[in-house]
């Protein structure tokens, strides 16, 4: 029992894909996905920083480096799964909440255990951090998923998400970052040329304006 | 809605790996793994006639090929999952069939769903046949983890579901397929040389023997 | 000698792809295919039997599950080999044949001997279960070659093997089961967005009036 | 020109594996690495922490999440060259940083290069966190290499990898987050059964009594 | 020390992939560059040669054959590079010969050493082979930039070097194989459709014209 | 008609695994082998050479480089088939004869045609080019099945492969080559430590001295 097994735990995350069963041009990895919303979380604060907010550093990047450690024990089925209603997600929630509470008690040596509940439990609250971190996570399926759509991948799947990310990301527009977002990385990012693309920017248009 | 959603359905399952977050020197897609318990049970059901047992061909197909369809909804996290006490794998199979229902429902016309209602809800039952199932998908685990403990696979997990698996099939030790697989088939696997073998037989006997 | 090795060849179907030496997006292999064409003959058996074909269950079942597993000894090499006569083709199920004898004279046990020179030859014939069988491996052929060519795949084999499909389907259209198929779930398909549309659906609709 | 083309970087580093060239039953992507040394410098930040030193945790994350940020630019060739000599890989350090230069001027906005700056240049410095880092980056190399050794590696380069990590880490011994590693974690992870223990540990004792 | 190093070196060539770090739909490793140069540098000689210029067989396979082998030590890091000024591709130049020469000394026998000296250092000089070897050496980035075009591949570095090969070949307009190349070869692979094709060809137009 | 489709050819050589259906550590093209024989080829032509054997370059590199070409046809199905008898192969070696001349005759320009016939039919002849390709053909067998024996790969057809390779190379002991490489390269390679060592060398010293 100790933190090497907390170390290996690392190597599922970079055996776990996202949104499996899915066909992906790119796949991505837990592991992955972790590193790239944490570095766009270090994005967003220093926009935010360069407002005036103050930002916890250090929480800003716990939340974000650990919010997905816990896929290690059921994989990332939540994000994507259809015919799959609240009640149903809140279940899955549930068990994979019970199994991180086993892991830290089996795992994790007893002076640390304070510090893992905080890291593997907490994340997307409502404080700056936690709202910067809800929206990196987004940005980054919307990276994703953009992707997925520019070579033309037929699954709707991913026209989903990308809207999908759009209009939560368009929730957190109280925070300078996300504005900043919209004005200066988002439009660099739809400058594309892709089949299908007038339609696709009239779909966007129209959701940004609601 | 109609059958086009079920046969774009099997694609899900040709991308879902079996044991996801686990080091496998062979991966074994959903798919293929049902594939591969049918052709297993149809093995069975060969010896179970061969000993004037009637077998329900029919059944036995049917439960075999579509036992893991309904994978496609939260992929395979049941079986390897540690930290997951009886309680939460039962929360896992109630999403699961609550997702089913609700596929059947949007997705199968309304004069097959009775039929699609016992192919994806009916299974490991008391029948002939669902014992064969039973029996047949254990089978292919313990080919499954024996092929990785030969090349050498580090992670524990391959053992314990070999040795899992050998309990399992050694349970229906009443079926007339279960004693010709330990007598004539078992054997023959192996007989193959690999690094620990000596002391890898010695728990494989004491299995047998309990 | 005995049932091991044929087991044992399951493993040599999950590592075979079809088309080898052609891009694909999506790869199949043997084994995957082998479970969705049993999938869908049992799509098919279900609309035959609700038009009041009796089916043969067991008989479909076996043929559809069996129908490639020869394919472990030279391949999936028959179907897109470009320069290939008939009387080449005729020589490659020769050689296929032919090894299958041997394989079954020195692995199969001989009180089981029968059942697998059965399931190994016999496939395509002339009953229900054959034509049905014949359908579902085409249906599955069309599946695969259309979710390449929606995205943008630009080797010309895959049009090809969805024409051909398409042909083949169209000669059983006295089937019910291909009647279905072509009235529900054909349609459902084609209704998806992709780059040359137009035209394809051009050269569907004059094959599907010829 | 703006954070767009930084976070289409992390793609990049999604797709560069570690140690290009050499034979892996594991690969490890340079995105995957960056997140493992995060998690591990995290373990490590703690461990001072609880031996009452001071951690500057902004600094500590950023150091470790950025450290192999600009291997995008020429990929991970510096650590396993062979027929490399100390010049060398001080050439290929300095084409590294004048292309960091370059990206920055031309795709970070002003008012953020200074931060970038600091971000992809400074690192594994004298301060505490430089340590860690330094630290960190060779626990994770030490994971990845006995990884590959206890599944039979034959390539020699991932033993010299190995006591090349335990040398590295071994300099560091002032620090308690080491004297803990050794001590409590290092002998946790050796606890594996593989071909060539007896060797390999004696080896390591060797280097330990150094 | 000997030339089973030599030999082992090949597998290094089949791991490193062209262009790390960008997506492709069909990735290509060096070995099978190399292969496909080769076969290329063979179909211009024979032109060559019908043309009435004498070809050195020996000298033109020799190029081709071993003209990437020292990207073992550094890894295909020169063509795609960004940010990359002249001085700092001379620079990476420089190390990949100091490494040559470094492995020559050290794992070739003696009395073989001239050979490879020659074999690893000379290529793309001004006699015919060298030129034909860089000919071959574009057009066969040209094959393989324009199936990620046609595949609809979005990163705009298949069209950079596709267009960067174009310019290149024209460069050597004067070799027959060169002006049979644009007459005969190119326009056939140019009759394919995909998406963007007719804006495409405007600009291949305009370079072939200028 | 042209050389177009000549080149685009060694594409699906890029596709095409050597020995199909077997699990393998590391899998090789038809491209990266061709191209490793020809290296091969290479090495063993210096050292005929230099035992003042003439050498016609050109012949040499030309069979070593185009010798599996024709696999495009059928694949890489020759070498590993077990129950296949020498007459099933004879007509396997009929098919892809057949089907060569059919793509000579459709793709190849009329004034190359003659010497791709040469290039495609003829190989392994008794002249000293043809001795070496068979040896070099033989010795990367040998090194591709013995990287999967070092790996402890438990499938029993790589040490087939291995001692059928030994004795091939053994049959051409009055080549200079073959015994340099008897006497200077082969005792390297078997310099490793492996699972399994004494008793594969024992095999290996039996065959030698047969």
């Amino acid at each position: 029992m100790g933190l090497n097994e907390y170390i290996l735990g690392l190597n599922n995350l970079e055996k776990i894909t996202r949104a499996p069963g899915f066909f992906k041009f790119t796949e991505h990895t837990v592991a992955a996905h972790s590193f790239r919303v944490t570095s766009i979380a270090q994005v967003l604060g220093d926009i935010e920083e360069a407002n005036d907010i103050p930002v916890d550093w250090k929480m800003l990047y716990e939340k974000a480096l650990n919010h997905d450690y816990t896929e290690r024990f059921i994989g990332d089925i939540k994000t994507p799964v259809k015919y799959a209603s609240k009640e149903l997600r809140g279940m899955l929630q549930i068990v994979e909440e019970k199994m991180t509470d086993e892991f830290i008690n089996q795992e994790i040596p007893e002076e640390f255990q304070a510090i893992y509940r905080r890291r593997l439990f907490e994340g997307k609250d409502e404080s700056v951090e936690g709202e910067v971190l809800a929206v990196a996570d987004k940005v980054d399926l919307l990276y994703e998923s953009f992707e997925e759509i520019i070579k033309n991948n037929p699954e709707p799947v991913y026209k989903e998400m990308f809207i999908e990310s759009v209009k939560t990301i368009k929730e957190y527009g109280h925070r300078p970052s996300v504005q900043y977002f919209f004005k200066e990385i988002f439009p660099e990012l739809l400058d594309e040329n892709f089949y299908g693309k007038t339609a696709f920017l009239k779909t966007v248009d129209k959701i940004m304006h609601q």
